[in-house]
């Protein structure tokens, strides 16, 4: 989970970037409250899509702002200052409107922040909660924030701002994503016993899925692409279907598992039976594309080029660029920046978290994709992700 | 999955419950929207936590709001008359902030609403949507809705509104149920199988979840309190540790199964090892308890009358009354209403689906619940949930 020292490392950072005339944000993205925090709501919980809202204050500290319920169902402690945290269901009366009770606790800021300068998470807070805070419109305005990027009138586009800052993982950040993709790790490698004619998707995506919990030694979450695809229809993702695998396919295996907010997302392609030459020359150029794309990265290096280089060695098979992202960065959200697309303004920076994906959907052949996990560094990369990536089991 | 006549009944009892005056309704929890058109995002999709809008008009019908990645992460296909669906990512330019490009679909609203009475769901709406539709803050206020419960004022509460709807399941929801019912049946059989002195509660969680996936045909998402209890510490609750069961413990498997939005939530409590007489005669008392909630179970009934009812044959034993709810409404959400408490206003009506959860947790003993779910009707109820109930297996 993400750590006090590393919580208090992403405040600083936030109020480093902020204009000095604020004196305070109101946070509402659940992601974001995570981020600075270490609050959020269990996923796998009776709470799933409740929020909390916090408050943070320069040279004051952090306020969660929840109801009872929702901070119960949290997972993992978290490292908030203060929390108001709002009763709502006791076991003795009746309730209805739960986001009522969120909302009585952000009643009890009204007078805290009154005729002080801050800005407000647009995208995410409720309108109720503005209007109970009886903030000037004018000072909370979404249309001011966006004039701001080349006006500079003052305005925080808070949220942007966030997910700016998210980009540079600070330790902590990175040991929940090196915990992530241990348990990936352990579903890949399952996968690479099941995959064979005869053996459904769901089945598949029963035993990753049991092979992660088991490595992380806790219910995690997984999602992604557990689906075969095949020479006719070379491109197939999504959950699994009770579709049963047959000769001549290829099972892509692209995944993330959830801890605490965070997420890895690694990918290998197999062949179900014995692959076609043309398969095994896809495989092939998908690999060397990996290792042009690996050469590439480092911090300073613009995300147009590392799409052109993971795309030559493509281009020299014939197959044209990658026809789809060469990777993007992971954390909390999917895709985050770095865009590692042809028409990207983004540049890597030490303490990006990216992918390389390099994929090819070919009709009559059929559809491979690979992906690593990597952190950025001054001089190219450190490999996180460790599966075996390879198109049959010898 | 919800259905278009089930959309469309949903659609008619809210205009019958919304003023004359109001024309159009700005839908914001991601459960109204399902609620209304079965737009939802898969949870189990990198778009986990993203959201649509939806535009409601009187005469006129929906208009679903959203970015073109969340639309794509959909569970199943939706109902709303019109999309406004704005390109988020391409795969070809670089993007840091998905929420503005649902902002921009908002944007799109602006000469449609201007000058009509409407109201907005204050409690998920983003301030950032409500500003670009440069609506008057004084006819979509918080506190007039807030107000309206007394004076009438025509204000609409919106989100209250629809949570009071939900309680009347359709036809088609009460099948979506169902199938969540099936799906957790097949995991408290295989529960029944697993438990005993040296396993796990994380094992059992996990075969519990592959019980459920198989059943369902499906990837689904499950959750709940898989949790072993003792005699010295007969209260627990939660996902599951790596706590290896042991003689004299009871196991509480009780979970909920997500389809598209909706939920089941059943228990049964386990013995590990031989039980102890005193819990023999606990779990005895709870299905007593459970017996006597049945036969109170009539539209018509106060819920406050369902806890007393369910609590007789527990304070009869001595044990006073049920130390929580004897139940709750299920549908999308936990707890719902009727909330089955002593101070409880609510009154059971004909469609209502409900838990009876009767349990104790007693030192020295241990702690038990069981749980069943039902559909309530003119003359009693339906069962809608099938486990087998039992502390051991013989």
């Amino acid at each position: 989970m993400l750590t006090q020292t590393g919580c208090r490392a992403r405040l600083q950072r936030l109020w480093n970037a902020v204009p000095a005339h604020i004196e305070w944000l109101l946070v509402a993205d659940p992601r974001h409250v995570r981020y600075l925090t270490n609050f959020g709501v269990q996923p796998l919980s009776f709470s799933q899509g409740e929020r909390g809202l916090l408050l943070v204050e320069r040279n004051v500290g952090t306020t969660l702002l929840a109801d009872n319920f929702t901070v119960r169902s949290a997972s993992g402690k978290h490292f908030a200052d203060r929390e108001v945290v709002e009763p709502w269901y006791d076991h003795k009366h009746s309730v209805i409107n739960r986001d009522h009770a969120l909302l009585r606790a952000v009643r009890t800021l009204e007078e805290k922040l009154y005729g002080r300068a801050g800005a407000v998470e647009a995208e995410w807070l409720p309108v109720g909660a503005l209007e109970i805070l009886g903030l000037d419109r004018e000072s909370h305005s979404v249309a001011r924030e966006a004039a701001d990027v080349q006006k500079n009138t003052g305005a925080v586009d808070l949220g942007t701002l966030l997910k700016k800052l998210r980009r540079q993982k600070e330790p902590d950040e990175l040991e929940l994503l090196r915990a992530c993709m241990r348990a990936t790790e352990a579903g890949h490698a399952r996968a690479r016993e099941l995959v064979r004619p005869g053996v459904s998707e769901l089945e598949i995506f029963v035993e990753v899925q049991a092979a992660c919990n088991r490595a992380a030694g806790r219910a995690v979450m997984i999602y992604g692409d557990f689906r075969a695809n095949s020479p006719a229809q070379p491109k197939a993702g999504g959950l699994p279907t009770d579709h049963v695998l047959a000769e001549g396919e290829i099972f892509i295996l692209d995944y993330s598992v959830v801890i605490d907010g965070y997420r890895s997302d690694f990918t290998n392609a197999m062949a179900v039976g014995k692959p076609s030459d043309a398969q095994v020359n896809l495989f092939r150029v998908c690999q060397e594309a990996m290792a042009a794309g690996e050469a590439s990265l480092k911090a300073g290096v613009r995300a147009s080029a590392v799409h052109a280089a993971a795309s030559a060695p493509m281009r020299a098979a014939g197959m044209g660029p990658i026809p789809h992202h060469a990777g993007h960065g992971i954390g909390m959200a999917h895709p985050e920046p770095p865009i590692l697309v042809p028409e990207s303004d983004d540049v890597l920076v030490a303490g990006d978290v990216v992918t390389l994906e390099p994929g090819n959907y070919l009709q009559g052949v059929g559809g491979v994709r690979i992906e690593h996990n990597y952190l950025i560094t001054e001089t190219g990369y450190e490999r996180l992700s460790n599966h075996e990536i390879a198109l049959t089991r010898n």
